[in-house]
């Protein structure tokens, strides 16, 4: 039985679980693939530290040439993270001839055009299904089993920790800081977590996920990034009442000859599926014109739900191998040649439904001052609920609104004329509606 | 650019949906696949019948032979249903040596030994994504996205009619000859339903999808399959009352050296992912070992979700031509040699938690002579619900038993014997829960 070897650059979480699932699994790996498959060489900045797998059979050294300059290895596994050492790694294992599997979010998100303008000039294969969304096989739906489809939607929820937060927000009352000190104690959490809770996290995945489905490479920064760090137990509760849950989306449809793309907290109806996904779970909604609605759900993150896709992965292009090809799909889903550029839309030139919700004295006219000043802006009010009355005149109350489709910059600067207002006694919260046409 | 042909048996409404695709998106498929997929010929019993598309440029015949003999044919899809002719079609294109396409369930479940020997002599390929589950990728899941883990269990709400008159039901409290009825006015039920409701369809998926996440070739018939017409609304109520929702599941699961397929109405969990799965949508939870648990959600049925998957396949096998290989991925996940003989556990074998309704008089003893004999054959109760007192002595009232995990035998042993008790005014009912371990 012929043998693949697998050269691995990163020793940590992941790359222990790869070398694990690799071991536990050889029987059945054999009798998928026809093949073995062995890690005979990894390389980490560190071959002395202590690991959770043991290492025997495999040669650990800080030289990447080990890996890179070794005519013996024919997968290169990238799982070492960052975008500096990976991405040189990358590129000379690409350089090298060796086709590549990465989970690196980042990698692939922020040096999209130069990683991927590699591959397809040297025509080989890069796995990533673990950079997205961990054990949910949702970008080898998007290049295969969609492949017959023009996607109009994609929208995820990507993010664990952030839906993990969320969730224990809207279960519980509790404020958002609180669950985020609770999160960080359950390991959830990172100490500095402003990567997953600011959006960022979740913005690499929704470029990948875009990319992959248009055939393009969209300029990372450009994607608008809102974290979910001022939503507030008081507008979970009052979107509950409308009938809807908070969630942190990553959203990307086609918009012309350009691309929404954008993450922030979002208002979805209760009862769409998306809705049920709680706790540290990942899903993807997907709409394509044949297909319409598909959903893809699993965990997003952890040593064996992503080591599993990096396996993957791995038997993918070792299937590649003992067939004799380099590949068999484009890396980005279409052909040499038929990448496109796509722009992404600002944030400003959004539409969309909005929930509003004002702190205002409970005076007459209030609301006349409010929705005249919104009208002047091209909004309609599609619903009002004041929840509940002053006790006495001074105390301020809440009022909040929801908004038929209005344009993100009229939306924008509505609220800083309302904010002039002498009745406004606090910021105005603002959170986007998804009505999925 | 290269043109691959295919040849298309059967032009009805997925045939029509699949020519209609191919057409209307054929620039995206250009740009994906770098060449042009036409349908060039095409075979029905009837050619000169009206279509809902235009059949221009396509060749119509009644003769098998003008594909099946046709050297410029390059994939040859299967849409006529039925498993006489289809079969004869597919062994024939497979013994012309060309790549196959089908969405034909009832042919792979119930000849599964014979179509899968043919492709696996042949070192074919065969596409049968559309065969379960329309537009949900989930076959590609089984055999791409989870190729390196052990299948722990794959749940599946697979048959879109019982699913929408189950949902109906639960919503409006209808009984289900009611719902039925209106299912079939809609079309969303044959006016001949059995096929449907009383579970065929669904074994049929569940052959499929057990057969590729074992590698195996079950027997079709030694499925148990038990459908939904005798559920009724209060059953539907006291189970909602003690948080479960009623689904009929298709369930596949290693055991030991068998495997569990069986397709019956299920008691699962209100906070379950599927529970959420509601009208003619389909989905399928799979848990593997390493990626935990996973769900594809979408369309099951329809021209278009189901022509995306037969477009997808027919995408997939062109591919395979444009790189000039014949198969990169065995057709059961396994390669030649490695296919396992498993058989199927008996039903009365089952170990499973049951939600079991018994119409009794309201008379002391009652409870303790049932629970006697259940007890006397090994069943722990783990709940009990009356949910109202006879308003008079001879009336009878519901008991509700929720029992611990008992085998299938001794239940079925323990309801013959309570029949017999001279306190039993009606027949009990039996729904088997599903507690996810």
């Amino acid at each position: 039985m012929r043998t693949i070897n697998v050269g691995l650059f990163g020793l940590g979480v992941v790359g222990c679980g790869v070398i694990s699932i690799l071991r536990r699994n050889r029987g059945l790996i054999r009798a998928r693939l026809g093949a073995d498959l062995r890690v005979t060489h990894a390389v980490t900045a560190n071959p002395k530290k202590k690991r959770s797998v043991a290492l025997r059979g495999i040669s650990v050294s800080k030289d990447p040439a080990t890996i890179l300059s070794n005519p013996g290895i024919d997968i290169v596994v990238e799982l070492v993270g960052g975008t500096t050492h990976a991405k040189s790694y990358v590129l000379g294992a690409l350089d090298a001839g060796k086709p590549v599997v990465t989970a690196n979010k980042a990698l692939l998100a922020e040096h999209a055009r130069e990683i991927f303008g590699r591959v397809y000039e040297k025509e080989l294969s890069i796995g990533f299904e673990a950079s997205v969304a961990g054990g949910i096989p949702v970008l080898r739906s998007l290049k295969e089993g969609l492949s017959g489809d023009h996607i109009r939607e994609i929208v995820g929820i990507v993010n664990g920790t952030s839906n993990y937060i969320l969730s224990k927000m809207s279960a519980e009352g509790t404020p958002f800081a609180e669950v985020l000190a609770e999160a960080q104690r359950l390991g959830y959490a990172e100490r500095d977590p402003t990567f997953d809770v600011e959006g960022h996290d979740a913005a690499h995945k929704l470029a990948i996920l875009v990319n992959l489905a248009y055939g393009t490479t969209i300029d990372y920064s450009k994607i608008y990034k809102e974290g979910i760090s001022r939503i507030t137990p008081t507008d979970i509760t009052y979107a509950r009442q409308m009938g809807y849950v908070v969630k942190l989306l990553a959203i990307g449809k086609l918009s012309g000859q350009r691309v929404e793309a954008r993450v922030h907290p979002t208002l979805i109806s209760v009862d769409h599926q998306l809705a049920a996904v709680n706790g540290v779970f990942n899903a993807v909604f997907i709409t394509g014109d044949n297909v319409d609605a598909t959903m893809s759900y699993g965990r997003g993150a952890g040593a064996l739900p992503t080591g599993s896709a990096v396996v993957s992965d791995i038997i993918d292009l070792a299937r590649n191998q003992l067939a004799g090809i380099q590949q068999k799909i484009p890396a980005l889903s279409v052909t040499k040649g038929e990448l496109r550029n796509l722009s992404v839309v600002p944030i400003h030139e959004l539409e969309s439904e909005y929930y509003l919700r004002f702190q205002v004295l409970d005076r007459v006219g209030v609301l006349a001052s409010m929705t005249k000043i919104m009208g002047n802006n091209n909004i309609s009010i599609q619903s009002m609920v004041q929840p509940a009355q002053a006790d006495h005149p001074e105390d301020p109350v809440q009022v909040i609104l929801i908004t038929h489709r209005a344009r993100d910059r009229d939306v924008q600067k509505s609220l800083r004329q309302i904010a002039k207002l002498n009745f406004i006694t606090g910021p105005t919260q603002l959170i986007r509606i998804e009505s999925f046409e």
